[in-house]
């Protein structure tokens, strides 16, 4: 059928949509999710129906991505015409059905994902299918590659290993990467480190590094500063390394589900080139892996995985029951962070980034990792090379803690009475720091002033909220109360008790969705 | 944060879809999927997010539903404040787990499925648990009154009985429902009979009656005609008897899962205040249900589900193997059933009506149930009943077979040997009916010259397809030349052989969505 193209202004997502009125789509026999093809002179594509009632009949609305592919103008003459559904869209029905995937039926299923010929329903159910019935390492190894394969890789020309870090995420406050990557840059290995922003936390190591200096490179700009420093410490979101993996974000985020984490954090790692990687797996009740035997369980899938895609993995389990340093909130973190390289380190932070910095200094043949992680940390030679990264990737290389801009609104919480602080539930504190305006808002966050075990008197501080805002403020103090994130034993010794249930009261669990 | 509403002019689906650009959304915290109460003037509303990137700032794109529910113009200003997710997303995201819901948890679901307060995404993660992990029939039940709730009902001021029959379809060609109707009507009992049109098949009821008389009825229109003849045909779909069923059918649709056919179907029966009801389950190789024991287990449920709503049940399992009747198609279907009526059956569509009337008769109470179907039928009394609800509905009481306009464009498919009818594929039958046209073009479908065990010589006609454009012919006689929808034997006998399958070939399941 002939139908005049119609651009539609505004589109949410890239997706392929062509928009139909009601009695054209019954007259091509379409309902909505069905697939058209759509042609323009000698250009071809394919379109997912959606039946608007308010659509003018004999045009057809186009997306931006079909109006794109096409050359289509506002009013061009477009033969539409019913099409099959993809052949995808059958191995996303076989796998809600229980079925296991071969490698092809994947490779189908995320090209088409990546390209918007599947739409929002039929990766909802497949993202549902995947978390109900599970992967097999076969089908994980399968969806890495495939996410490889449709993005873009780093091609390092370097000689000898890539090394990368990660951590799965879930503990606020968590900056060792900021430690990490200088130390093992200054001992002469490569260290591409692509980050996330964040998306549920109050902060993603782009997010804390960008307080530092620039995070937004081309590819060609990390070769560069790779080049010169042996490191970088850069977003990964503009890379388009696994375009495939924000897709299903998308999907995964309303629906609290995460089941591509490993093929998602490993396909990204392929892609970069890296030959060995560490896996921090924070274990604690508020983390993403609540006990050390789940994390042994996923390290050894990691484990796995890495070989199966010729890298080289070890993991770290580390402990999670409480954040990590003192500061959480991207500047706050940054401040944090800079002067624990500069010496002034809370002793957790800096075990955390010299253990993990020295398995992989070890994993490339290193003697002794973490006493070399320490040198290089206390010798000045990590923050001399953070330094120099700093000012390859655009920052002022003579930044100092006291330079970073944190919020100017603060507010004191108190401990109501005298006693040792017995837990610190991070994933409350991640709200608060996130009410008070973090990520967004830089300089909001929040910084602890006591931590596990820790005596704290009456009316002493426990932690101090930072907005940028007035209102944010108040509204994180508000939070703040209501939470108690901070429980208290009784006296000033280490009591056992740790809740007292009287009542049943529905919790919203938490979902961490961060790689 | 205040906003601008942006009323937008182009929307897909009813959804309560509330669009912010990308740095809006980031200032706000917001992720897409994530919800935001949107207030103007005294009226308070919630909106789904969704991230456009060529949105303007400081304006928030309102889909009708919330500018109705608002009553907000273009420009006015509304306060934008993010807000928490539904209740009922939790109740899903339990569900994904494998939890089992509870009826106010199921009636969250639905409520805000209705109100649109739950995305496609979340939605097609519902139904895909539902399909995965099954329902039981407390779920069953708690969807089926959750439909009722929220949508109309027809209140019939009855004294006696009020008798209804479904078929859960699957099998091209059954117009049963025009001629059990009317005899039951006739015999004087209320039947108030709401139908579907086609989604995936070549007709719904509704299709076929349209061919005869008006179906797009009101609710104070059908008790009128009810009221005067005791029965009624007609399209359920504006009705709004459950309005959740339509918006689970969009997703089901490309999802091709339909785990929601139990509480839909009884929702509906509920909702038009059925007290005794037949349903009609067919068995066959291309039908819905492919075995006389999964026919019986489904059977059980029906029986169970409808004594849990309050209403009386009894299953049919009818030969589901070939179509029912000749005729394939709206125009086709009313015509044959019209004849039918009037004295000239084929011996499957009789002996069907005359059973299934037969059975809901005997459940209210009438002694050989099929015997008085078949008096009803004979003596003329079911066809002046159906002229009635004809006129009754609106249409021509005299109307005749060959009043009936069929598509004028025919072709005639041949045996290319002799032998007899092993086998007619129900499914590719339905295929070539719809690509000759049908359900839109009324007078496309197929007409079978032959059926199961009939003897049929070389070049002798098997099947005749009628259409309206030649277009759409000459595409159904091509598809029907590649399905070769009819097998027969060699030779004249009854053979053995059903299929022979000299190498695998890839089929498309046919998915059958019909309620």
């Amino acid at each position: 059928m002939k139908l005049k193209a119609r651009p539609l202004e505004i589109q949410a997502g890239g997706k392929s949509v062509a928009i139909l009125d009601d009695d054209t789509a019954s007259l091509l026999g379409l309902h909505s999710s069905d697939r058209v093809t759509i042609t323009y002179k000698k250009q071809k594509t394919i379109g997912i129906v959606n039946i608007a009632t308010n659509f003018p009949p004999s045009f057809v609305g186009l997306y931006e991505e079909i109006s794109e592919k096409l050359g289509t103008k506002a009013g061009d003459e477009v033969e539409v015409q019913p099409a099959d559904t993809p052949q995808s869209l059958g191995h996303v029905q076989a796998k809600v059905r229980g079925e296991r995937l071969r490698e092809n039926e994947i490779q189908m299923i995320v090209k088409d994902a990546v390209e918007r010929h599947l739409s929002d329903i039929e990766l909802a159910s497949f993202i549902t299918a995947l978390y109900v019935h599970g992967l097999n390492m076969d089908e994980t190894e399968a969806l890495s590659r495939a996410m490889v394969r449709t993005g873009r890789t780093l091609n390092l020309k370097n000689q000898g290993p890539i090394l990368d870090k990660h951590s799965i995420g879930g503990i606020p406050g968590d900056k060792a990467t900021i430690l990490i990557v200088p130390i093992v840059a200054a001992a002469g290995f490569t260290i591409p480190k692509t980050s996330s922003r964040a998306i549920t936390s109050p902060a993603g190591t782009a997010d804390r590094v960008e307080s530092l200096c620039p995070v937004d490179l081309s590819i060609d700009e990390i070769k560069t500063v790779v080049g010169k420093t042996h490191g970088c410490m850069v977003w990964g979101g503009a890379l388009e390394l696994a375009p495939a993996d924000d897709i299903f974000i998308q999907i995964e985020y309303p629906l609290a589900i995460d089941p591509l984490l490993l093929p998602s954090i490993m396909g990204k790692k392929k892609a970069i080139g890296a030959t060995h990687i560490i896996i921090d797996i924070p274990a604690g009740r508020g983390a993403k892996i609540k006990t050390t035997s789940e994390a042994h369980s996923l390290a050894y899938d990691f484990i796995d995985l890495g070989k199966r895609l010729g890298m080289t993995v070890q993991c770290a389990v580390t402990f999670g029951e409480q954040p990590l340093g003192c500061a959480i909130g991207p500047a706050l973190e940054a401040r944090e962070a800079l002067a624990a390289i500069m010496g002034k380190s809370p002793f957790d932070l800096k075990d955390k980034a010299t253990s993990i910095a020295g398995i992989l200094l070890e994993m490339v043949g290193v003697q002794d990792g973490k006493q070399t992680a320490q040198h290089i940390l206390e010798s000045g030679k990590a923050e001399k090379k953070l330094r120099e990264i700093i000012e390859a990737q655009g920052g002022k290389p003579q930044v100092r803690p006291e330079d970073i801009a944190v919020g100017d609104k603060r507010a004191e919480i108190t401990a109501d009475k005298e006693g040792r602080i017995l837990g610190i539930n991070t994933a409350d504190m991640a709200r608060i720091a996130r009410e008070a305006g973090a990520p967004k808002e830089k300089g909001a966050g929040v910084l602890l002033k006591a931590k596990l075990g820790e005596h704290v008197k009456k009316n002493g501080a426990l932690f101090e909220i930072y907005a940028e805002r007035d209102s944010k403020l108040e509204a994180a103090l508000e939070l703040a109360k209501k939470l108690v994130p901070i429980s208290l034993t009784k006296g000033a010794e280490q009591g056992m008790l740790i809740d007292r249930i009287p009542v049943k009261v529905e919790h919203k669990k938490p979902f961490i969705l961060e790689r």
